[in-house]
C-alpha cells in the first residue's frame, strides 16, 4: 500500500484526525521520542527472561486475557475507529472479531506446542567409528520484536494484530509504533494489553505501545541493538526503508514487511464464456469493497480475448460505475490513490473503463477501472504497480502465450486468482507452476479480498508483496518468522527445557520420525 | 574463517597448489567467467520446473546414487584431496563417509515429507458469518541456488556438501562455486553429481560446477536474477560481500553465510577442580585437531578464578607446546593465521602461554594460547575476533558476574560448552538463557569440533556466526532454508499437489492438529 500520512516529526504533541472531513478531534497525544524508544527497548530486553520462560498455559492464558480485554473496551472502540480510519461500523466490528478470534488462534497454537519443533536424536553410545551424542532440539524466541501497525486495519493489523499476537505467542516483548492515523484506537487497544500484563502477573516491558508522528520513532526503533526483529504492513517506501535500517546495524536482524501486491485474476475460457457477467459484477464487488484499501485488493485481471470477456467488461464496467464513493483511510492515502488513478487515466497505452460515482467528502475515493493489451503492460512495468484503493487494470492477452509473458514480467504477489470451470482445468493446470512462483496463496472461484486467519494460511509471498516471501503475516505459521533453532548436546536432563525431556507428550521428531506425544 | 586463497581474477587458467609445498601441480583449469554464469543460470532455471516436479522417491534415489558415484570415484578422491588441502588421509576418508551420509540422510528426509509443512484446514461451508474456504499448505522450493564452497571441507562442505544436499533435496537446481584451492577434487565430485543427474534421467542444468580464482565469478553468479538463494561457508568478509550483493538486486534474496565464530568453551568450578588437568589437555586436542581449521574450533576459554584452573592451563599449555606442526589449508589461510597469532601475541594486555613446535612446511601453523583477564576481553573486542586455526584465548574472570558481562560482550557464536560436574548445576542452568541467546549449540563435556549430521544438529547462530540465525546449515533442518509457503484456496483436488490430496498418508496438521499420515 501507499501514501501513509506523513506529519512533521517536529511536533511534540498530535491529534487524531478525523478520517472525513480531515479535521482534527479528541485530546492531543504526545510524541514519542528517541529517549522513550530507549526507556521501552530497556524494558522489553528486562522482561524478555521473565516472558519468554512462561509455561504454555500461561502464555496462552495471556493472549486470551488480551482478547477478553479487547472486548470489554465495548462500544467506544467501534466509534473511535469509526472516526479515525472512516471505516464503517460493520466492518470494524468484523475486525474486532478477528482480532480476538487471532489472539484465541495463538492461544491454541501455544498450548500445542507444534510450533516448538522439538527434534529428539537420542544418543547412541556404540556406534562405530564414534559415538553419536544426545541431541535435542527446540524453537526458542528470538527476542524483543517492534511491530509496526497498519493504517488499514486499525485493529486486526495494528496494536494487537497479527505481528504482535504470533510475536507474543512466540514468547517475544513487543514494543508497538502504532500507526498516526489512529492513535486514539491504538491508546485504547494498547491499554487493554497492559491491563492483560498485570492480570497475568507479566512485567510492564512484554509490552509497550509508542506514537507519533513522522518516521524517526520508527527509525530510532529498528536501530535500538535491543530490538531483534520487526513485522511491519504498510507502504513499499516504508517496508524498503525499514529493511535498509535493520541491514545496516551492526548486528542485521529480520524485517517482515508486507508491502506492495496488485493481486492478479486471471479469467480462464470456459469460466468467462459460461459466466463473464457474473464474474465481472462479483470483482468490482470485491474491488470496491472497503474503499479497495486491502493489501490483496485485485489490481490486475488477465484475460485471453474470447466470448464472454465483453460481458465481463460490460457489467464490471457498470458496477464500477455505480459504486458508491467511500472515505479512505487518511488525505495522504486518498492523495496518493488519485495520483496514481490520475497517473493511469493519462497513460498512453491505457483506456479508463469506467469511474464510480464522486462522493462528497474530501478523502472520498472515486473508484476506477483501466484496460491495456498484454503488449502495453509488459512495455511499462509502470503498469504493475500498486494503486492502493479501487483501482484495476484489465490486460487482454491474445493467447495463453501472452497471459504467461504478462504473468513472468509482473512482480511478486500475495496472491493470484483463477476464475475457472472444469473445462480451464488443463490450462490452469498449466499455469500453476508459474502461479507458485509468483504467489503465496492460489485461489480458485473467490476474490483475494478476505484472508482466511487459519492455519493453512499464507500471507505472504515473493518480493516486492513481502520483503521476506518464505513466510506469512497471518494464519499460525506467522509464529516462525520470530523464533529460531537451538540444540542442546548431551545436557542433562535437569538442565534440558522441560519440552526436550523424554515423554514430554509434545509431538516432536525422534530420530527425525514424526511422534504425535 | 579468515584468509581464503586470492588469486588474481585476470588469470584465464589456473592450476591446483600443493598445499604442503605451496607448488602447483596437475593440469590447468580453465576460469569460468561472466558468461558461464550466464549459461549455468539459464540451465538451472531451464531445469527448475522439472526437478521441482520430481516425486520424493525419485528425488531420494538421485541423492543416494550421488553418494554411489561418489564412493564410485575410488581412492584418486582421496588423494587428490590430500594435496590440494593438506589434510590427512583418516580425516578425509572420515569426511568422505559424512559427505555420503549426509546425502543418504537427506534422501530420507525427502521420502519421510515431514518438510513439506503441510496444512490442511478443510471448508467450513455453514459457518456463521461466512463460510470457511478449504485451505491447503505446502513448503516448495525457492528455485536455483548458489553454492560457495568451503577450503576447510574440501568435500563435506563443498561441492556435493551439506549447502547443495539440501538444496537438492528440497528441489532447487544447484550452481556450485567450486572453491579455488582445491579445484581437482571438485571437478572429480562435479563429475559424480552429473553422472548421477544423467543416470536419473534429470536435466543437465539440476547440477553445474563453476570454478575460478579471484571474486567476480561468485558476485555475477549471486547478482544473477535466477538465483533465489546462496548458501556459504566461508570468511566474514566474504560472507558479507554476498550478503550486500544479494540485498542490492532489484529482487533481494537470502543469503546463508556461515562465517565466524569463537565458541567459548565454559570452564565450570567443580568441573575444573575435579579434572581441570584432563581438560586442558583434552581442550588442546580439540583445539589443535585439523590445524585448528574448523568453524567450531574452541577460541576462547571462560573461568572463574579458583581450584584446578592452574592445573588446567599447566596440562594445557604441556600439551600445545608438544603439539605437532600441520599444514594449513593454502598460503593465504596460513597467513592470516599467523598475522592473527601475531597481533596476539602482541597485545599489551594479552599474555603468550604457549606455542606449538614449529613445523618445517611453509604453510605450517604452529599452535598458540593466550591468556588474558575479563576486563581486558571486555575492554577490546578485537579480542573477540577469529583467528581461523589453532589459537585460542583463556580469559580468567574473578566471578561468575564478569563471567557472564563476558558472554554479553561476546559476539553470536556457532557453539557453547560448559565443561562441567553435577555440582555446576545450578550455575549452568542460570547461565544457560544467556548462552541460548549466544549461540546455536550447546554442549555439556564434550567438544564443539565435530559436528554431527543429524536431525537435532543446528550448526548456525546469531550473528555473525551466521547472516541468518534462524537457520542451521547441517542436518536435515538445513532444508528449510530453500523453501517457502504456498497456499491454496478452494483448489479442485485435480488440481492440487498430490501430497496436499486427502489422504496422501503423509505427516500434516489438520486444523491444526498434527497427523501422521
Amino acid at each position: 500500500m501507499t501514501g501513509d500520512n506523513q506529519i512533521s516529526a517536529s511536533q511534540t504533541q498530535f491529534r487524531s484526525i478525523d478520517a472525513r472531513t480531515g479535521e482534527p478531534f479528541g485530546e492531543p497525544f504526545a510524541t514519542h521520542g528517541v529517549a522513550d524508544v530507549d526507556a521501552a527497548c530497556a524494558a522489553a530486553e528486562a522482561a524478555f527472561e521473565t516472558y519468554r520462560a512462561t509455561d504454555r498455559e500461561t502464555r496462552a492464558a495471556f493472549l486470551e486475557q488480551i482478547a477478553d480485554e479487547i472486548v470489554a473496551i465495548g462500544d467506544v472502540l467501534i466509534e473511535t475507529a469509526m472516526r479515525e480510519s472512516g471505516l464503517p461500523r460493520a466492518r470494524l466490528e468484523g475486525e474486532r472479531g478477528r482480532t480476538v478470534g487471532q489472539l484465541k488462534l495463538f492461544a491454541g497454537v501455544v498450548r500445542g506446542g507444534e510450533w516448538l519443533g522439538l527434534r529428539i536424536d537420542p544418543a547412541l553410545p556404540d556406534r562405530q567409528p564414534l559415538p553419536r551424542p544426545d541431541l535435542r532440539l527446540r524453537m526458542i524466541p528470538l527476542g524483543p520484536v517492534a511491530v509496526f501497525g497498519a493504517s488499514n486495519f486499525p485493529l486486526a493489523f495494528s496494536t494487537a494484530g497479527g505481528d504482535t499476537a504470533s510475536a507474543l505467542a512466540a514468547g517475544c516483548p513487543v514494543v508497538v509504533k502504532g500507526h498516526p492515523a489512529h492513535p486514539a484506537t491504538g491508546a485504547l487497544v494498547a491499554a487493554a494489553i497492559a491491563r492483560a500484563v498485570a492480570a497475568s502477573g507479566l512485567p510492564e516491558g512484554v509490552f509497550q505501545h509508542l506514537v507519533g508522528p513522522g518516521n524517526d520513532l520508527g527509525g530510532a526503533l529498528v536501530q535500538d541493538p535491543r530490538i531483534t526483529a520487526v513485522g511491519f504492513t504498510g507502504s513499499r517506501g516504508g517496508g524498503l526503508a525499514l529493511v535498509r535500517i535493520a541491514q545496516g546495524r551492526e548486528v542485521p536482524i529480520p524485517v517482515y514487511a508486507e508491502m506492495s501486491s496488485i493481486n492478479p485474476v486471471l479469467l480462464l475460457p470456459a469460466a468467462l464464456k459460461a459466466r463473464g457477467a457474473a464474474i465481472g459484477t462479483a470483482f468490482v464487488g470485491s474491488l470496491t469493497m472497503g474503499a479497495g484499501q486491502f493489501c490483496t485488493n485485485p489490481g490486475l485481471v488477465l484475460a485471453i480475448e474470447g466470448e464472454g470477456l465483453d460481458a465481463f467488461i460490460a457489467t464490471a464496467t457498470e458496477a464500477l460505475t455505480a459504486s458508491a464513493p467511500a472515505p479512505m483511510l487518511t488525505p495522504g492515502i486518498h492523495a496518493a490513490y488519485a495520483a496514481g488513478v490520475d497517473k493511469l487515466a493519462s497513460h498512453a497505452s491505457v483506456k479508463t473503463l469506467a469511474r464510480g460515482e464522486v462522493g462528497e467528502g474530501i478523502t472520498c475515493g472515486q473508484a476506477a477501472l483501466f484496460e491495456t493489451t498484454a503488449a502495453q503492460f509488459i512495455a511499462d512495468k509502470a503498469l504493475g504497480h500498486e494503486v492502493f484503493g479501487s483501482s484495476s487494470v484489465i490486460v487482454r492477452c491474445a493467447d495463453e502465450a501472452e497471459l504467461r509473458a504478462v504473468l513472468v514480467t509482473a512482480e511478486g504477489q500475495l496472491t493470484a486468482t483463477l476464475q475457472m470451470d472444469g473445462e480451464d482445468e488443463p490450462l490452469a493446470a498449466r499455469l500453476l507452476p508459474l502461479l507458485e512462483r509468483k504467489a503465496g496463496r492460489i485461489l480458485a472461484n473467490g476474490w483475494p479480498t478476505g484472508v482466511e486467519v487459519a492455519h493453512a494460511m499464507v500471507h505472504g509471498g515473493p518480493f516486492p508483496a513481502t520483503s521476506d516471501g518464505r513466510t506469512t503475516s497471518v494464519g499460525s505459521l506467522a509464529i516462525d518468522r520470530f523464533l529460531r533453532p537451538v540444540s542442546y548436546q548431551n545436557l542433562a536432563s535437569g538442565l534440558l527445557p522441560s519440552e526436550l525431556r523424554d515423554n514430554s507428550g509434545l509431538p516432536r521428531l525422534i530420530d527425525g520420525k514424526p511422534v504425535l506425544g
